[in-house]
């Protein structure tokens, strides 16, 4: 087969954050594939079609994109972040896996991308400065249970916790019900930071106590970091946002 | 002050992994600080000094990018990857922290890079589909109980565990006694990782089951991904690697 199926990652904000690599990957499709608002943000072009889709509908829209590299194009799929992140890696690669057996013979690449983690924190300082982890805490791919086992012993490891998919109108309640958990394990003083829609007009930066945060000053594009108990705040003159940081070192070294 | 210092990651590969908004802060730089094979990297050129360190100095080439800055330098830190994650962004702000106050009110930015281990994942396909965390095996900042107990907890909230600096000559035994731990909680058939070098001419993927990896196979420039125990193999025809993935679904659904 001489198609090829690529993979991108548009980084969270403008073009400032696309890899000359993802750059090149688009300039050579002949046809993008993903959620509206990604695929609207290329500009148009003679000969690359757009195909634009909901968000709900990842294995939809990866068939479709395995499909047009079937039939010889070269076909980009777009991601808001990195793509391996909580994005269209996995999906693809789901879709691949129980589809047409052929479809494994196709060029298939993953380009990288900024994360959205990894550019909230650049905005903050280095809140993620020791160990971590990244968790959705959406439910509609696990048990709510797998979620809360899963937090509450990330909070235990006293790992940073970035937590992905923290609320929608289809799942109001389950960053309060998180928030509670951080509450029995982390101290009222300990920072919950709210990094919203980074890298767009739109970026809003928050930094909360654990005892002060409250689930509704999240949306559907924040991203939440829980810091570690060691996490900490370094002042700036002239009422600047304080910078985060989480130290390298964590206790007595060996 | 007028000085300024951006914290740059230039990803874990060549030219084309680095951001525009990277190129272009080194590109305005007076200074460039950082260990020597990052910096070596830059070409020359006029109007830019660079200043290369070894690799166990953190603490005191931040403080010097500080000094820099604070005479009135736009200085440049580079890290490979992302700056943030186990690189230079909190070894700045440690030196921010416990500078000079008059630092505080410096013009200080991070710029965000690929991370070695998005990029790891992108080449293998999508190992990171699930939840996941990011651990540094060493333990010359941490004590090693810590680094024990932090993985202990991560397997068993079944996170996949990418593996930073999982060793080196002066940390030989760490790595074979994470795999003794891996061995206790997953299963022989489980799957683990090792990206050696991504982007970088010399890159080699490996993948070993739990039963059969062993720490000699990795090496400072290694990240180690340890899969979930969901992460799996997609076959692919004419002996090419298999892809590699761990869904995002995982049990029954709520």
């Amino acid at each position: 087969m001489t198609g090829r199926l690529t993979i991108i990652g548009l980084g969270p904000g403008g073009p400032d954050w696309i890899t000359p690599a993802a750059t090149r990957a688009l300039d050579e499709a002949t046809d993008v594939v993903g959620y509206g608002p990604y695929v609207d943000r290329l500009p148009d072009r003679p000969g690359r079609t757009k195909h634009a889709s909901d968000n709900r509908v990842e294995l939809d829209r990866s068939r479709h994109a395995l499909t047009l590299a079937a039939e010889g194009r070269r076909v980009a799929v777009v991601s808001g972040g990195d793509p391996g992140v909580f994005a269209m890696a996995a999906a693809v690669f789901e879709a691949l896996e129980a589809g047409d057996q052929a479809w494994r013979a196709l060029d298939i690449r993953v380009e990288p991308g900024i994360s959205a983690m990894l550019a909230a924190a650049a905005r903050l300082g280095a809140p993620l400065g020791g160990d971590f982890c990244a968790m959705s805490l959406s439910d509609n791919l696990k048990p709510w249970e797998v979620v809360e086992k899963r937090l509450r012993l990330a909070l235990e490891a006293d790992l940073a916790v970035c937590l992905y998919n923290p609320i929608s109108k289809a799942r109001p309640w389950q960053l309060g019900r998180a928030f509670e958990i951080v509450r029995e394990i982390r101290a009222p003083e300990h920072f919950i930071l709210l990094a919203r829609a980074v890298g767009r007009p739109d970026e809003r930066l928050t930094i909360r106590t654990v005892g002060e945060v409250r689930a509704e000053e999240a949306d559907m594009a924040t991203l939440v970091i829980i810091g570690a108990s060691t996490t900490r705040l370094i002042a700036r003159p002239d009422g600047e946002r304080p910078w985060v940081l989480t130290p390298r070192s964590y206790g007595a070294p060996a």
